[in-house]
């Protein structure tokens, strides 16, 4: 049975996302953002969502650049806080120790510890609601090669994402390979028609 | 050392989304999504990102309208056939055995059979390139009672969502909780100054 439940935001999983910028005084600030991922193929686009009483809000309007990183196990804690305080008050980097790297495409920081980072320029805000949605165009995407599978893509084995459970606010590790996508799925229609 | 890759859509984890609509004939479809996700949450929104060229992308500009499910691990054969087969050459309810039930709140279907489904009303399109993006209000969410934490939250053991890995085209399950969010980062700042 079916249960009702409004509107809720209870999708998952959901990426864990942290968004690099300089702000307006050119300082390095980096916050965690669950609402957002890919958005296009072509071109290669990110998206997402803020609240406009972020700090982050005013650096991308007033650079229209952002990096995004995905969160890692290794570096769960820090990404956890980087949602919790604000740059408007605090030096994240110096709270955590971390290295901000100037981007070598847009004007936005990345952290040099993190394995995965897009570089992205500002291409559409849209206003929704109590959050604006930022879709970048994905210009460079920078990996370290310790966790890059032969094939050329990350290996979730070595690079240990994170995803999450809006909601129960629980982070999750990546469980087991269940199957390739546009592979398991071709037998469907012709199991039942044979 | 970091390796400079071009312009990729590596996110990860993304979503596996199945959107239900009715085409303009009223016949009942599904298609996998992997590009979207929350964009908002007051009005609590999903955007959905398809090519011009599927059958759903006419139907959403016709309707006004979608569901979104949560891919699990019991149907992810079908959930990725969803994303192999056109609506436009065969029925994938017939073919795959699952049950069209019309929306309550939209003009929408979607398959009796999945634990958790959103019910979207369409607020914006937003042409980016190969792909165009969707934002649907989430009018309502039904889960079925049975995945449900005694909290309110779709149980993860119960009912088995899945992760998947564009790139590598992995789907994947959901590993082992790794902490709280807006808790274990927390002390982080503290400790430093400590």
């Amino acid at each position: 049975m079916k249960k009702s439940m409004g509107g809720k935001t209870m999708i998952l999983p959901t990426p864990v996302l942290i968004v690099g910028t300089y702000d307006t005084a050119g300082k390095p600030n980096v916050m965690t953002v669950a609402w957002g991922g890919v958005c296009c193929s072509e071109p290669p686009c990110i998206a997402i969502s803020l609240r406009r009483a972020t700090h982050t809000y005013g650096s991308i309007i007033d650079k229209k650049a952002f990096t995004v990183h995905i969160a890692t196990e290794a570096y769960l804690k820090e990404c956890d806080y980087f949602g919790i305080a604000s740059g408007r008050k605090v030096d994240k980097f110096a709270a955590t120790g971390l290295t901000p790297v100037r981007a070598e495409f847009v004007d936005a920081p990345y952290i040099r510890e993190f394995p995965l980072v897009f570089e992205c320029r500002l291409l559409h805000t849209i206003e929704i609601g109590l959050h604006t949605q930022f879709i970048g165009e994905i210009v460079d995407v920078k990996i370290d090669e310790e966790v890059l599978t032969d094939d050329g893509f990350p290996d979730v084995e070595k690079m240990k994402p994170v995803a999450f459970t809006p909601g129960a606010r629980d982070y999750y590790s990546f469980g087991k390979v269940l199957g390739k996508a546009f592979f398991m799925g071709k037998r469907v229609g012709k199991d039942r028609e044979s």
